[in-house]
């Protein structure tokens, strides 16, 4: 690190404790975040406070974001916010056959920095991140349709709680070798053999993150430090409809990597124009070694299929269950669950989507509840949870795109509707579609009806399939999980042996599972350093946020060993 | 585990100091091994001495091996030791549809044993193996061609060490994430939100080990016991040609699971009839989701792009490059450079197969010396070291197969010949093939020259290639290994800045380098806990043994959360 004003020992010195105090988080998983979620802790110490963050947002609308890249053939853009506003931000386009051998001039230095220097770069960079969360908040919501404060959370510390436990990870894996080892091999009478032996972790090449619509940060993160912090250089492919959060992470890395001595093109942005497809060219060039992708099922298959070239770690669709089976607090679960099928106008992939009610009823701390009363009390329960528009709009965000609208459109025909979709306005927002969700009634029986609840129906929809018993029920989640994958499964039941059952499920098909919550948790999220997101292991996703296998090949180590 | 005689206790008190040691030596990297090299430390404290080694082998001669596996549907056999003695030993042909399903019914029990059990099992079965070293010994040496001492030390305590190093990984990738977790959130005024979380390893399901013909246990066992070590049950397919010392493996494998309490169809070996190419049926099966292979490119690249059900490992061919620039000990160099070419016949995937020489010659201790100098000194070494024919079936053990032959004879029209290969009598085995290597000169700027040293030649070919300067040798290292692949690299120099540029083109393009090797260590030897074994990052191998990438995708980790 070459810049007068700092030393690679200041850097250190500064982020080695955070960096520390992550890597016991991933060892303990007990609750851990240096990053504040609520949005009145920043304004101090260099960090934009509401007004500012939101006057930077305000700033960047209708220019250009010329990150300085080489390679850049033209300027795109054309995002327009969920909540109807045009942003009018255009963003380079890239010259790959410029870009790419421009990105890989760097690598070197960057991978003789070691470990340890890339982990305190990474974290300077969700620094300066974390001080212009308040502006990230607002490009999040923007593009993604989530209402403001779930923007703020899940766009800000959360997602830079995502990026800092992948940097923890890769520093972790990079240092279970040692740099150098002394080896000295007994010969009996003669002198033992010895040598001298160097280890080094270098990159695989240049990684490509391809963005999701609607978590781009959060989503983003964990890939795009993951690769950073091993050695590679990191080109960000967003998705188009969702630029902009992850073209401001471009520039702040950028801005780091130069402050800090190393050539800012190891992170380059690739925008596209419309239509063009540029994911599928940029993942199967020779020079792109890493990909981390979050979006459908049957591109994350393409990529697995064709980027053979380059190790893929995807997270897809899932067909995500919740099995009620009985409870001792009818009411904790009912508002449990009304709030996890609302939040984010269930556009989350860990969202619920198949309810699998006994149709013979359910016992509660409320005396037994038939299969109707149970749908009915939901339906009731996320009415009034949405009651008011205020609070809807606060939960509920804006529809992110037209698809999801004509898939809710679409759901109240597959069955009886038990809850209908209304219309909420947005009167900050008038162009923001906002929705409440279905709920359709199933019959987990009718081989007609499976065509519904054994699809992913991404959005605000959700079935309540009736089942004749447990053991058809936990049959249903282990097809279901098996064939369609999940990235959640939830489920309600007092007796140990149908938890048990249902745990044994999720064991033998690798699904995460969460039991019987009725507070303030819900099925649909998860705390870095503490949850895993997907395992992994089902057809959901083929990588785990974050552990080991989620950073382990991502680099290699070259030995060079020399008799001592 | 249910066995009146064992307790888990005793089997932890018995093998954890081991396994301590273990991930002490895999996080330090200094020599270490628990398993003698000595042929006479054995036959104390229950192992079998040489004779009883040796009965045991003959006892096994022409008899079936009845392993008692579930889905036996006829008996192959038909091994003929490259000493040329047939073996006729026959062992269970699997019905695939029965025999995948029996293995996956104790797996539940196997997985919920937990990591640090499954290790100690582990190493109970190694230990008894090590036991058995004798008699694995001359199963190696009649499968692989391997003579005696190799065969018993790289088949025998170094192959002992490969299992127990993954064996060590396995359990240290697996206790990174603690079985439980309290997770405790504050609220600000409110009560924190309280979690219960517990963490659990799963397997990803049968695991099919694809065994060599070289090196069916060093190449077999990090597979083997990382896949057995994370929870999987693990299908056995030898090579048709070295059945015998993985057959072996399985049936003490499973006396141990069952010893323990465990089902032993965790373990089971499915071997072929002649031509019938079993291993692609069972790698495209849907129950096996892990795959570690040996063997040739084009079927390494088969099971890449067709076995997509799973994670697969490959160690496929590269081409192998010594750079020779200049040395202070221009004996030394000679020596160690014969003795590399000579061991097993040049039959490892790790044998240097082109030197890069400049053609305007070398400096070294003994002044200049120019390429005719260099190759006709390093020609004299190799027959000086095989001159004695006692010695010289020591070292070069017996041509594994009729391809390897077929190579060798057709190497002499390549080129210039400078060194010849020259039949050797084994008075033991007179059906043994035994050849020396054969040195072809060729010229590193003549195309037609380049489709012979740019193509893996297995077995004892080797080809002096000319080259114009340090740079061009660099340049062709460079496009061999990115072309190619390598499993090993080295380099002879004395000019700093030539070395750093050998380690430049190694940390770039991902292989492993020795540099300046004139002693006892050879390039194409690496030592488990130490060395790693190929980089897994260029195209000879796509996974390096042992490292966590070796490791972490063999399992999932599966979590359930609870209102604490």
């Amino acid at each position: 690190m070459a810049t007068a004003e700092l030393s690679a020992h200041d850097l250190i010195a500064q982020h080695r404790p955070t960096l520390d105090e992550a890597l016991e988080a991933i060892r303990t998983r007990a609750y851990w975040s240096p990053h504040p979620e609520h949005p009145k802790a920043y304004g101090e110490s260099g960090s934009l406070d509401a007004a500012a963050g939101k006057a930077a947002f305000d700033a960047v609308l209708n220019t250009r974001i010329d990150l300085g890249q080489p390679g850049t053939d033209g300027w795109v853009g054309g995002e327009v916010s969920p909540y109807g506003v045009e942003l009018g931000v255009t963003y380079p386009h890239p010259d790959a056959d410029v870009l790419l051998p421009a990105m890989k001039a760097g690598q070197a230095a960057w991978r003789d920095a070691g470990a340890e220097v890339r982990a305190v770069v990474c974290l300077e960079i969700l620094k300066r991140i974390s001080d212009r969360t308040h502006e990230f908040a607002h490009a999040v919501m923007h593009t993604s349709g989530q209402a403001f404060m779930m923007a703020f959370q899940a766009g800000g510390p959360h997602a830079q709680d995502r990026g800092l436990e992948a940097v923890a990870y890769a520093y972790a894996e990079q240092v279970r070798t040692p740099a150098t080892a002394e080896w000295s091999k007994p010969q009996g009478k003669r002198d033992p053999l010895t040598m001298t032996k160097t280890f080094t972790p270098v990159p695989r090449g240049i990684a490509l993150l391809i963005g999701c619509n609607t978590f781009p940060t959060w989503n983003g993160y964990p890939g795009l430090f993951a690769s950073l912090a091993t050695g590679n250089a990191v080109l960000v492919k967003p998705h188009p409809r969702a630029v902009l959060p992850l073209a401001l992470t471009v520039r702040v890395a950028r801005e780091v990597l130069a402050w800090a001595g190393f050539d800012p093109n190891l992170v380059a942005l690739a925008a596209e124009r419309p239509g063009e497809g540029i994911a599928k060219t940029l993942a199967t060039r020779p020079e792109i070694r890493i990909i981390d992708y979050t979006g459908s099922t049957a591109f994350g298959d393409w990529l697995e299929n064709n980027a053979r070239q380059a190790q893929v770690h995807t997270e897809k669709a899932g067909v995500n269950t919740v099995l009620v089976e009985s409870t001792a607090n009818y009411k904790g679960m009912l508002a449990n669950l009304a709030f996890s099928l609302s939040l984010y106008s269930g556009q989350m992939c860990t969202t619920p989507q198949n309810l699998l009610i006994p149709r013979d009823g359910i016992r509660t701390d409320e005396g037994p509840k038939t299969y109707d009363e149970v749908v009915s009390d939901l339906a009731r329960s996320v009415d009034g949870l949405l009651g008011d528009d205020t609070r809807a709009n606060a939960l509920l965000g804006a529809i992110v795109n037209p698809d999801v609208k004509a898939r809710l459109e679409a759901a109240a025909g597959l069955g009886e509707v038990a809850l209908a979709s209304r219309e909420v306005t947005n009167p900050e927002f008038p162009g923001a579609v906002v929705r409440t969700p279905v709920i359709v009634k199933l019959d987990g029986t009718k081989p007609d009806d499976g065509a519904a609840y054994l699809s992913e129906c991404f959005g605000p929809v959700s079935f309540a399939v009736a089942v004749d018993s447990a053991a058809d029920a936990l049959a249903l989640l282990r097809r279901t999980v098996r064939e369609k994958g999940a990235m959640t499964v939830g489920a309600y039941t007092t007796d140990s042996e149908v938890e048990r059952e249902v745990e044994e499920v999720c064991l033998e098909e690798s699904a995460q599972l969460s039991l019987n919550l009725t507070g303030g948790v819900y099925v649909n999220q998860t705390a870095a350093f503490s949850d895993f997101h997907g395992s992994g292991g089902n057809p959901a996703a083929n990588a785990a946020l974050t552990d080991g296998a989620f950073v382990a090949n991502r680099f290699r180590v070259v030995e060079v060993r020399r008799d001592a």
